[in-house]
């Protein structure tokens, strides 16, 4: 089958590589019917993680199952399915309390590669979500979306506390920060401040529902956001880039006792305990547990209630995912879907 | 006025020093009944804190309202109050919010001095709360340990989000510790495991509730928490040191999707973001809003539920200040109490 490998920063490739099989009874095989390129998989294209050998890329994915283990109980063949970018066991505490993506019998998608015609799915019953009903090709890139960014950014909303009466700051304008705008929205924050420097991020990031823009950074950016909220700073912050820099701009924007919901994959970053003892907030984040979402965000999906698919501003025949990393290296994409 | 004067690290004296005088409408005078030495005062103490000039110690108080400002309402002379060691207007958007440490208007009593016969209280309105009833000497010691210890530790205790049916783990077994083991007790906690190596302190921690003492530190400590959890950590954790091994502590023997409560106050403590990326867990803390808090301990002190000032295992005349911290350094006593 064809799958899309990174041999070094830089150099990514469609090559032919063996098709996945049912490897533990839990498993499912699926037939990739869409899969896209994240952000995190420009660190390592940008040469900011290391690559020891080539990699089978992508962790987001939608598709239609082929195979099943033994031990599958509620997906079947031929289900149309969405599924975490982290596969998780469904049962053990960690899942039962909603951490999904900490399960203690974890696979991250990442390590499997689903930017291919076929994926392994370990887990398949407590990972896929089943979906019935029209898939036009707006929901799909939608259901598309679920799968990573969208579910992302609705825990960051999630773990910023998001809610009715509340300022929302939201650091980064990628696919994520965009989400978590349209979560933050849908959650009833009174007001969302997307901090953004690109006119057609600012625009989506409207559309998601930004009632300010602020393209201020550092300390600029925290300074204009006190003078927007009394003085106070944000009730609520959302960090979606995983720098120094924006977490920072994240930390300092919000109140004391306000919370921030960080999402950016980590890189680098180191927090100050005293500066995080005097600042009072509420810290949480990590590899958003996007399967506790996953129902309630493909309900609103085929309901049409909301369109998060519209952060794919390009989308690729799979045999050309080359030009859709550099498009996203260069920023001339948000988000680029691989079609088969 | 005869006041605790700290010179230089190990240099504690009293001395004669002016009477402090109303300088906003807003401020209190009362005549300090008792005050305490907290396990934050040994950091100058022991050298770890830059002293630049000889300071009047202190932040802890209970007494008697000798003198207010004319913009005093809620608070008379003759009152018998209990205080937070963060004066706080009581009005702003951050105390409302339950925040009263980090209002906008803050002064830290650690700034003023209450190791002294009279105190300047700020803000007293929404600083002080008023006591009535009958002051037993057992009472008066636990209201004394509302002041900071006992509110410290409740705080933490709800920043970890301790409740029924959660093990929580509890780094540090000084006065805050103890007092946030008999805080997680109140609240309901199934299971709380003291971290201690002192048989004097694993002694208070069982009386406070404490079901599981761990003697070891670090990694080792870590483990020994996982085992008893059934390899998934706790579901809480109190930081109540503030070292970068006791915050560490706290963290790792966290679940996914667990909460940390972290009170010690922080001294060179750094987070690698990463770390607490992949860990999942909720951070929160920094100096505890008492004030929050104290009408309800109040409550509970008056009617003898709760016995916080067990934690005072040494009680000293004013005057032999110098040989209470001396005590506490050495370690050979938990909290000591300064009477007049």
């Amino acid at each position: 089958m064809r799958a899309v490998i990174m041999h070094s920063p830089g150099d990514v490739r469609v090559e032919d590589v063996p098709a996945p099989q049912i490897v533990e009874p839990t498993d499912a095989i699926i037939r990739v019917d869409a899969a896209c390129i994240c952000g995190s998989d420009l660190w390592p294209y940008r040469g900011f993680e290391n690559l020891r050998r080539p990699k089978q890329m992508g962790h987001e994915y939608i598709g239609t199952v082929e195979q099943v283990g033994e031990d599958v109980r509620d997906i079947a063949v031929g289900d149309f399915v969405v599924g975490s970018f982290m596969a998780s066991d469904g049962t053990c505490e960690i899942c039962a309390a909603g951490y999904q993506s900490r399960c203690i019998h974890v696979v991250g998608m990442g390590s499997i590669g689903t930017q291919a015609e076929y994926a392994r799915i370990p887990w398949a019953d407590g990972t896929l979500v089943k979906v019935t009903g029209e898939i036009t090709p707006d929901r799909r890139r939608s259901l598309l979306a679920a799968s990573d960014v969208l579910g992302t950014g609705w825990f960051a909303a999630v773990a910023a506390e998001v809610g009715p009466g509340k300022t929302v700051a939201v650091v980064g304008d990628g696919a994520v920060g965009l989400l978590g705008i349209l979560a933050a929205h849908r959650l009833g924050a009174e007001r969302i401040i997307a901090m953004s420097r690109h006119a057609d991020r600012q625009e989506l990031a409207k559309r998601f529902g930004a009632t300010d823009i602020v393209t201020e950074r550092g300390d600029e950016g925290v300074a204009r956001i006190k003078e927007l909220t009394g003085g106070y700073g944000a009730h609520s912050a959302i960090e979606a880039v995983g720098t120094q820099e924006a977490m920072q701009q994240a930390t300092r924007a919000t109140r004391a006792g306000g919370h921030v919901g960080f999402v950016g994959v980590s890189h680098g970053v180191s927090i100050d305990g005293t500066e995080l003892f005097r600042s009072g907030i509420h810290l949480h984040g990590g590899p958003a547990p996007v399967r506790r979402f996953l129902p309630d965000l493909i309900e609103l999906i085929m309901r049409d209630e909301i369109d998060p698919g519209a952060v794919f501003d390009f989308t690729l025949p799979f045999d050309e995912a080359a030009e859709g990393y550099r498009a996203m290296h260069e920023r001339r994409a948000t988000k680029v879907m691989l079609e088969f």
